[in-house]
């Protein structure tokens, strides 16, 4: 096995707290002929980090977490070491990964380029189970991941590294919903609420040529909407506003993470339109008039597939768009977390996991 | 005012049976301008009418119905007379009337000829409120109905005026749907349910050149849906046929009556495609994930805008396609209206209004 260290949490003890993140030694396996040896430089910090932590006991209540877990699906870095069947990669490439590592590969969804609809589930990051031995998967809170090369991507010149690597999972999940639907000239777009996945959703639609606005609750957004590249924002609290945008989008990208009312959203799409919810995986309840009443559609979508990804990080080469992120060595990741949970992030912290080389106590070790 | 004879439900005493209708004399409104008066030959039992029919204390539990109610709103006929200002239809004119004779005329759904999603509500041809004189509208269960002629539609030659009748409702509302999803050459189209709707809906698909299946709780369906046209029964009680016919279907026209599992369905719907649900109105519940997996879309439509009608009955016309029915002298309406209730209809009742005209006892009256 191969040896490197991260930012890992014990199994949950069933508190409600999120764990803390301590300094760890971690294990990578040897290479398999496909596989590529990455050194993370940097690592987006993701909504569902806090979920995954949280799974144990905590405010969810989901089942608890069997093994230690390491964060992070959305990480750039530079290939170290290469199996003996590599061809696409070679020591050196500036790479990025996403939040899946593997998947069937023959099922009808694998087949079209859809891997992260794969029908037999594809391996996520951190958290799955690896297809040939079994082991759980550890994430990109780390120095080093070990990735087949399907799923790595080459990671264009132009983008900054740092401020890329939110593509890989926040760019992407708003990415394939935008180009399924259509955005471009001559469609309208709405991106409601402005975090990771909606700010990134402006900067896509309005590099497409769509006429993009935002909404949000906060009239306070409107000078942020502007600077990325909206032409309004519609504040959803404010019952005019919303009266007046009846039936105007053609497509609604829903980023909100907390559960609410798909009614009015839905009611702000055209005929025709599609309301895309994104940021919220639990069930959803809702009239069948809200649909009905302009033959609306109401979706959602997640991560993306090889195909998409690719053409995605060339898009942002050609446009030059990456994140807005705020940058902290990884040493501080359970404030970057503290502070996403309480909405304080303008627009993705990224670690910069190159303080995992120095030795000595950069936060909290077990290792 | 103008005098007729109807089939008439006095408003409901709370019971949980469907009232009864009795023959009784109507009053219809003297010619506005733009109004038509139609002898009412033909008129489609539609499920909304037992909805309606027992909506004061029956079994669903909503309002009293203040009014006496007249049913009926997909008819055929012949135009009598002409207000002074129409310029459509001349006396002898074959006619056809759907579920809405009016709307506001000015808003973006009316401006686009979506007249069924009208923002000031649109008048339904039963129980809505003339926008005139506010009077409640009684519906097509009789020998003749004043219309606006915005709301008339010329019934073409080749089409069996008594067979042609359930266009204007169960015919409208799976065409509309059908066509703004893009049913036609290189598509796969399923619809759940034969009934009234799910028949056309496949005569629709078929006609339009799509690869149309059909979904169905009842083997014994299979010759049913071959005769229609269709390519295969998919029988939605075996889970082998369903788990074969996983994201099959880029367009799946859901039309059955009973609320019912979505995710079910949604797993037969392909990448991106859409599930049009239309048999039930209640509010529904999914799971966001049913959506996520494939990029699905849940969709509803409902009626039809004048546009859509006008181009519905010129492809019938063009493709010989008109409902499959059993036809009643509307003296037997009670019966029918049981029978429906029961599921024993195929594919939809329509009742013969010519017996009204005779004197005598046909059925129960209190006029």
């Amino acid at each position: 096995m191969r040896t490197t260290v991260g930012w890992r949490a014990e199994p949950s003890n069933g508190t409600a707290t999120t764990p803390t993140l301590r300094r760890a030694p971690l294990e990578r396996r040897d290479l398999r002929p496909d596989d590529l040896a990455v050194r993370v430089d940097y690592c987006g910090v993701c909504h569902t980090d806090l979920h995954a932590l949280r799974a144990g006991g905590g405010t969810d209540g989901g089942p608890a977490q069997p093994d230690p877990l390491v964060p992070g699906h959305e990480f750039t870095g530079v290939v170290t070491a290469t199996g003996s069947e590599v061809t696409r990669f070679r020591t050196g490439d500036p790479v990025a990964v996403g939040n899946i590592v593997d998947s069937c590969g023959v099922c009808a969804m694998c087949r079209v380029g859809q891997e992260n609809f794969c029908h037999a589930f594809p391996t996520l990051t951190y958290g799955g189970t690896d297809r040939v031995d079994g082991s759980t998967t550890l994430g990109g809170y780390s120095r080093e991941y070990v990735v087949g090369e399907r799923f790595a991507y080459s990671l264009p010149a132009a983008l900054d590294p740092a401020a890329a690597a939110p593509l890989l999972c926040a760019g992407i999940t708003v990415w394939e919903p935008l180009r399924a639907l259509g955005a471009g000239p001559g469609t309208r777009v709405a991106v409601a609420g402005l975090g990771g996945l909606g700010h990134l959703a402006v900067k896509f639609a309005v590099a497409l040529g769509a006429d993009t606005s935002v909404i949000s609750r906060s009239p306070d957004k409107a000078e942020d909407a502007r600077r990325l590249g909206a032409r309004e924002l519609v504040v959803s609290t404010d019952p005019e506003r919303m009266a007046a945008a009846r039936d105007r989008f053609d497509i609604l990208i829903d980023t909100v993470s907390a559960p609410h009312d798909l009614g009015a959203y839905l009611r702000l799409v055209a005929l025709d339109g599609t309301l895309s919810h994104l940021g919220h995986l639990g069930p959803v309840t809702l009239e069948t008039l809200d649909l009905l009443i302009g033959r609306k559609k109401l979706s959602s979508a997640g991560s993306g597939g090889r195909k998409g990804t690719a053409e995605m990080l060339a898009f942002c080469a050609a446009h030059g768009i990456t994140a807005d992120i705020e940058l902290l060595p990884s040493a501080r990741v359970n404030e970057a977390l503290d502070r996403l949970d309480r909405g304080d992030v303008r627009h993705r912290f990224v670690l910069d996991l190159s303080d995992l080389d120095r030795s000595g106590p950069q936060g909290p070790t077990d290792g």
